[in-house]
């Protein structure tokens, strides 16, 4: 969602056996501009574009976002499915999903990224999404304060669905960020997995190298991350729903903030930070460095399709490997 | 480490395929006692006492507990493993580990339980355990207020191990309830996982009928329950180490302390709950439920020993289910 991973990272994951989000974020006044280079890509590329369909898709960050504008950037560059996340209520998704489907006669699939049971079955039964994106709490950037991980959310989900006869797939987010991460979530029921923390550290990603060479420093995630709304507040950011909070690694910015510092001096302070540039990051900068707990297992930039490759490849390996522990 | 398994759910988890511990808590006074109860149920069950030892293990909660009165239990009545867990330092455990091996000429092995990279490599290179649990963000009970997942958790210590040519196997913990959960943890590299909350469930389990039945009762566990302090200061319990919270359904007492009761006042109130038996648990109770975020996933209470073998048996069928989907 934060303009990272826009139309080259999105079509070079599609490209190569995954399925790539373009990060539409809240502010879409460039979006149909995005998906006009996503799909200059896609004939470049002589990708697959059935139907005149993109083989991407955009991610929404719903509160701050305009649907008019989505739907124009949509309605010019079809894309195969939307990833809606966090409105201010999930029941504005309702209008989100009719009016996006109704602008690619049902072409788009319409993705729902929710955090609780209770969110998956509200949405389950109103917007009745084509799939539902479980996040869980290891997830990098924004996501519910009070939540469970992957390991317990998504089979309680998977569990409640049964039983009230649900059958929309589940997509796991949130920790994953290699093929026993993957092994891990298939496991546990999901149809697929969703990866972000791992692509801040891909060629294609579009990214401070202050940033970037922070995901590959940071080790020990639990820790060295914090889950916190300071990384909004420094940049004077205040519309993020009440219950959201952002991941990020500990700096200089949420210790001052922890031991009291006033918003508006830590702001002064982040604003100064900015024209370091790339130096603006590190343990005592400013800069945030949203990314998950799985940050610690991202040791080198690669290209988005050998990523995507490596991790389709090690989640069979696992998988073969540790159901051969059992064999008869 | 709450005296809710003591010697009948241990000894029934080793009769079934398992490996049980009984809780000794931080107040050690009736560990020799309930050691010999286990060895009375191993002799009357024709269970495998080889060399005298048991083949049981003991959890310590090391901060408040005596070295010396944990001696005299197993010297008594030699267990196959000890557990510790949350001593002040971890270098403490230098001795308990040291004192116990030579109580027991070596026979009982060493298990410590952590929950960041930083501890498991310390642990490793001091007091060298036989096994390491990695403990997860989604345990119910004590843990670290920083850290991650097992998902994340767990992967980032068997690569550092690997790197740093250290070979002790890793028990994942936290968040696992069923073969789902132990299937994703053997796929994260684990060796095998221990499970907590699932117990509370269990026919052995010394619990209260209310604490049980809130179990049962829980759903949506990220959100139910609540990784705190407050059910410490409630009952007075101000010994933790400071890294330390406690994760139990949110209750009464809970939701008074965030809207800023008194701790003096809370503390009266949780006294007169106690006089209510079963009735002082439940959303408006204010005796502790701790449990992990997996509690929303238990809806019966049964034998120990049908417990653990259900897990084992659904741990392989997931994997090897899954494991298929990519059969060539």
């Amino acid at each position: 969602m934060m303009k990272i991973t826009m139309a080259k990272a999105a079509v070079t994951v599609s490209a190569n056996g995954g399925f790539g989000f373009v990060a539409g974020g809240f502010d879409l006044s460039n979006l149909a501009k995005d998906l006009g280079e996503a799909a200059e890509l896609v004939k470049s590329q002589g990708l697959p574009f059935q139907d005149g369909i993109l083989p991407i898709g955009v991610g929404f960050q719903n509160w701050g976002s305009d649907l008019k504008l989505a739907l124009a950037a949509i309605t010019a560059h079809p894309v195969a499915a939307v990833w809606f996340f966090a409105p201010n209520q999930l029941c504005e998704l309702l209008d989100w999903t009719k009016e996006i489907r109704a602008a690619t006669n049902g072409r788009t699939k319409v993705w729902i990224q929710i955090g609780t049971v209770a969110e998956a079955v509200e949405v389950a039964k109103t917007s009745k999404p084509d799939v539902i994106v479980v996040q869980g709490a290891d997830s990098g950037g924004h996501g519910l304060a009070q939540r469970a991980s992957i390991l317990t959310l998504l089979p309680e989900i998977a569990d409640t669905f049964s039983k009230d006869g649900i059958a929309i797939p589940l997509i796991a987010a949130g920790g994953i960020v290699d093929g026993r991460g993957a092994a891990a979530a298939l496991s546990l029921g999901a149809s697929g997995v969703a990866l972000g923390t791992r692509f801040l550290a891909s060629e294609e990603a579009i990214i401070a190298k202050g940033y970037q060479d922070e995901v590959l420093r940071v080790t020990d995630g639990g820790v060295s991350t914090v889950a916190t709304t300071v990384y909004d507040t420094v940049r004077a950011i205040y519309g993020w729903p009440q219950a959201y909070i952002g991941r990020g690694v500990s700096n200089r910015s949420y210790l001052d903030a922890v031991h009291g510092m006033s918003e508006s001096e830590n702001q002064e302070l982040y604003k100064e930070a900015m024209k370091q540039g790339d130096a603006g990051w590190g343990p005592e900068g400013r800069m945030t460095t949203y990314a998950g707990t799985g940050i610690g297992l991202i040791h080198s930039v690669q290209p988005a399709g050998e990523i995507v490759r490596s991790v389709q490849r090690e989640t069979v390996q696992v998988l073969q490997k540790t159901a051969a522990k059992f064999a008869k």
